[in-house]
């Protein structure tokens, strides 16, 4: 079986070279001289849509122009997987622009370079079934639980409510944080360094992953109006700023 | 030498558990019956303040009223060793109330008992010598080394404009982020675990120390402005709202 990647980018090369361990995996970016390096074989567009399955690494904004461009060079039968890190719009898109005779499943792989550096066993990825064969759908769920990774079954809408308080907040946190200016030191807490590593895991992410994670996720609006209320419940606290309580 | 701990709450109890490794300690608290067990005796306050070296571990907002309390009953040539989790402020109001012939050394152990579950090596503490004879300092910065502690010498100042930034923020985020009431998840990314683990133990810790480290480091006014500002500059992001940047 021939695995095809589009999308070199961060993300990809390191998607790319995972897989590679597993199958046989062709690369296309858009770009033609991708800036991550990845031990497999670069091919045009035309190759890549020959491939059995083609695995999406590109932005979530550039999904909906990658499909449209892609979806007629594919091939009956071909099996479409994105891994986008929401999965709602980006789903809708791809299944706007497939014809029924090609499958599609979503992946969010919960990980990436920076916090999978010590490999990648027990690392979450999130699947949703949108449509393709059984046999499709359950040799997927096997090869990414033999490549070490906790599969967890989600619908789209599950997973975007779920991730928008579990990463959604922290690429917000960590963003903020980084926006501090926050350095290491000395007498750092166990705690505080924590939060340095958050900060650095996040912000070496593109910021545009930062920026569709929080418009493309229609759950991740509400995760910030919580972040903004809970920030003024605690620093307009009366004890802290000596003003009587507002009643 | 006997060691006494005024305060046998949460931190109090863990501190002296931890000095009874290699002193002979005594302990006192206000409340006849502490929350927290210590295998250590308990005293009353006159007996207490036979002890050589006497540990005060209350909360910052307490330091006056207890030093006041204290100061009459030492004999000349105690030594009195504070362990807030600010510096500047608590040290002042020790040396107010503390006449010359006692001596003053300024401590904070920069964990607790959550931080410190799996063991104090390598755990920093900050020292700040503030009137103690030489023997009397180097003897406690040993003291402190031989139990596993990595020591760090700074003034007062220092020590708090450091902390300010990165205990004092840990804390900020750990509540505003309890606040939020975020739960566990089977697809928590690594990062949402470390903020996970951060709202634990900060929000662990009594509120009092919350509030104690917000209002008197001098240097937090400062720190959570900046949590603001980089706050706004975040959520207000033109490409996040989508409105124009202002010019």
């Amino acid at each position: 079986m021939k695995v095809g990647v589009y999308g070199l980018g961060r993300f990809g090369s390191f998607w790319a070279q995972l897989l590679s361990r597993s199958f046989d995996v062709y690369g296309y970016n858009r770009s033609p001289k991708p800036r991550f390096e990845a031990p497999i074989p670069l091919v045009d567009i035309d190759e890549l849509a020959q491939c059995d399955v083609v695995f999406l690494c590109v932005a979530i904004s550039a999904i909906e122009d990658v499909v449209s461009d892609l979806a007629p060079r594919l091939r009956p039968g071909t099996l479409v997987i994105d891994t986008c890190s929401v999965k709602v719009l980006p789903l809708r898109a791809i299944e706007r622009h497939l014809g029924p005779e090609m499958g599609i499943i979503g992946t969010h792989p919960m990980f990436g370079p920076d916090s999978a550096k010590d490999g990648v066993s027990g690392l979450p990825l999130v699947l949703v079934n949108v449509r393709s064969s059984q046999e499709q759908y359950r040799l997927w769920r096997r090869s990414f639980a033999e490549l070490g990774l906790r599969v967890l079954e989600r619908t789209a809408e599950e997973h975007d409510r779920e991730a928008a308080f579990t990463q959604g907040v922290t690429h917000l946190v960590g963003r903020l944080l980084g926006e501090m200016s926050l350095e290491s030191s000395e007498i750092a807490t166990l705690g505080y360094q924590k939060l340095l590593q958050v900060i650095e895991q996040t912000c070496n992410d593109p910021w545009q992953l930062f920026l569709d994670l929080q418009r493309n996720n229609p759950y991740t609006e509400e995760m910030r109006n919580a972040f903004l209320e809970a920030s003024r419940r605690i620093l307009e606290h009366p004890s802290l700023t000596g003003k009587p309580s507002p009643t």
